[in-house]
């Protein structure tokens, strides 16, 4: 399959990371650190070490797995690790997992000794089509998502279908929410071709378009500072969804499950704020409801959520801005909403599954 | 005064800080930070105050001082304190204070919510000639300086001699060790200008000339792949016996009066490894020891030193490597020395007391 090239890294796609033999064998690093998490350690590893073929040694460096500790105290043990293993400014990096590796790893290694080499091997679909790609690196504070982080790219992305096999189906559906939002965003060929899709048994064909997709727009807009912004479309209210679901409910939605209702809610904003007509938020509304479970959003909770919103970390001067469909496939961003339209936008997403 | 342009950003000589209220109105930044120390809360924020004449309003942070507190633990708090002033992306933060401030203030900012701007104000002459300019930020972590950190420039840096006024004597010593060494790397003339310069009433011409130096060298090599290396002409040792001295001494060396030691040094391993006549090593030798006080190395302590060698942040796959003069004004890097030769290089310092 193609690979894509950004500002001098490459996505390698489904190559059973062949690529990485030689790069490795080029670039003679001082020392190799795989950095995962238990779950990837116990079902990435072993395919990662076949895939290799015992080609090279390196280090295991383990972490929880899981949002919770996606966050400083973890950074400071894995820096420590590094230096307990004498790590200088030639050791390289591979993480090896899912978003939460990619975005730690990625953290831990652009901040020791100032920056080593890293590279990105998502393992799951969330951190494939979204995670791994775009350079951002991060961990959360306070239990804030992603508050301290860098710019800073891999030296390589692989992208391999082999690890999604043990990916647990919720964490599919999960990833599956960036792909539908990168074709409402871009791309509406893309858009159709998923609704008949089977997120269970995603295409590498499939995934590949979304990550060329991300890749466009993060190229012409590495520093988010016009055009990537509308990757952000569904996360608004998404991510309030989903830090409001965090605190208090028994079985938290997924970061995916939350941007599915984000979607809902900023398509019925994209048609009352901007030109998404009737049918395209009917149609977007459709695919979503069969797609994920219900979930309701209750009425007790819209002030929270709205507190929510207003520190999200994309704010600017205190202004709340959206990501807002034009069309299905289209997006503009840097758009307001009245308060009163974010609540209509939650009573919408709740009555979707009234009818 | 004039000013230099890195790469963008400007470093600005005795301006009073005018440019900076002209910066301060175009950006339209959302929130301005001040992070100092309490020393520099007490001596600076007065100053900075008055020039900017009560121009703009904004927070202050203050953090304890020294490099004891250089650590991971105060960066949290700052991001903390951060998050719970609202800070967006769009806020700035000014740091006012020494090579502490600068290198930690910077670390912060260019992580925090992956990057906010920046702008450094050094108020001791170590942070105006040395840690200001470069684009280097960094934290220790477990007692070993800057483990972590990040390459990121500020906005604009401002050089006031006004501020160097209230730093202690011995901290302007300090300062003084990396002009001397700016000159001894790259300008013969700059050198011999020193010597006949008083480092308690330091020009602000001589200051910028060795900014200019640093600002030319970094301008090259921005990460460090390679000419940037002869910086660390003196340091390789003197970070060594500095390290020891923290660890030992009642009253530990200052940076700079362990940078001067390790210039003694590096002298001698520069006449036995490279071209630096005798007559150059007698000169250095010489001017530093009519400007800095006595100090003994514990011939007990050199295995320790030679252990602190070995975990040198800049060696590459496990070798030691020096930066050496072929003569004054002109420096060499990524040069190998024996062991026996870094032993006889301390030795040659203490016997230059004796005489
Ligand atoms: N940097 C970015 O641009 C970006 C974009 C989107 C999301 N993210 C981040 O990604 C994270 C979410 O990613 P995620 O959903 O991959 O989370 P994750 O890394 O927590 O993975 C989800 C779960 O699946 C397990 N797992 C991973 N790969 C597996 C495999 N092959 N087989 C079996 N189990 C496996 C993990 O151990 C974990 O328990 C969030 O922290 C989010 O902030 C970052
Ligand atoms: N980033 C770089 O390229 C670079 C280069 C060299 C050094 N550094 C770093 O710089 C640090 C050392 O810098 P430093 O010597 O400025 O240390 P510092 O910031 O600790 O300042 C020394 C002391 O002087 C006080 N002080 C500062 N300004 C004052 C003023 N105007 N009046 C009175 N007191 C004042 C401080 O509170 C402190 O007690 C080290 O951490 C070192 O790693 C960084
Ligand atoms: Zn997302
Ligand atoms: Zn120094």
């Amino acid at each position: 399959m193609a690979e894509l090239v950004n500002s001098g890294h490459t996505i390698h796609f489904e190559t059973e990371l062949q690529p990485l033999k030689t790069f490795l064998e080029d670039a003679k690093y001082s020392k190799i650190f795989v950095f995962a998490d238990i779950n990837t350690s116990a079902h990435c590893l072993p395919v990662f070490q076949a895939m290799l073929d015992d080609f090279s040694t390196f280090d295991v460096i383990e972490t929880d797995p899981g949002e919770e500790n996606k966050n400083i105290d973890f950074c400071i043990g894995i820096w420590k690790t590094l230096l307990d293993f004498e790590a200088d400014r030639k050791a390289l990096m591979i993480n090896l997992g899912g978003g939460v590796i990619t975005d730690m790893g990625g953290f831990v290694a652009s901040t020791y000794k100032r920056g080593i080499d890293f590279i990105n091997i998502p393992t799951t679909l969330l951190a494939q089509v979204d995670a791994s790609v775009g350079g951002k690196t991060g961990i959360d504070i306070d239990n804030i998502k992603n508050m301290i982080g860098t710019f800073s790219l891999p030296q390589a992305v692989f992208i391999e279908s082999a690890f999604l096999k043990t990916v647990p189906e919720r964490e599919l559906l999960s990833g599956f929410a960036e792909m539908i939002k990168h074709g409402l965003i871009i791309d509406k060929d893309y858009y159709e071709a998923l609704k008949t899709s089977d997120y269970k048994n995603i295409s590498p064909e499939l995934v590949y378009q979304s990550v060329a997709i991300k890749n466009k727009v993060v190229t012409e807009d590495p520093l988010e500072k016009g055009l990537r912004k509308i990757l952000n479309f569904g996360h608004t209210i998404g991510h309030a969804v989903e830090s409001n679901s965090l605190s208090k409910d028994k079985k938290p939605l997924t970061h995916g499950e939350a941007i599915a209702i984000g979607m809902i809610c900023e398509g019925w904003l994209s048609h009352k704020n901007s030109n998404l007509t009737r049918a395209e938020l009917e149609d977007l509304t459709a695919f979503i409801k069969v797609t994920y479970p219900q979930y309701t959003i209750k009425s007790k909770d819209f002030k929270g959520i709205q507190e929510l919103l207003k520190s999200d970390k994309k704010n600017e001067h205190g202004q709340i801005l959206f990501s807002l469909l034009e069309s299905i496939g289209q997006c503009e961003y840097n758009c307001k909403v009245s308060d009163q339209d974010v609540i209509e936008s939650l009573n919408y997403y709740n009555s979707v599954y009234d009818i």
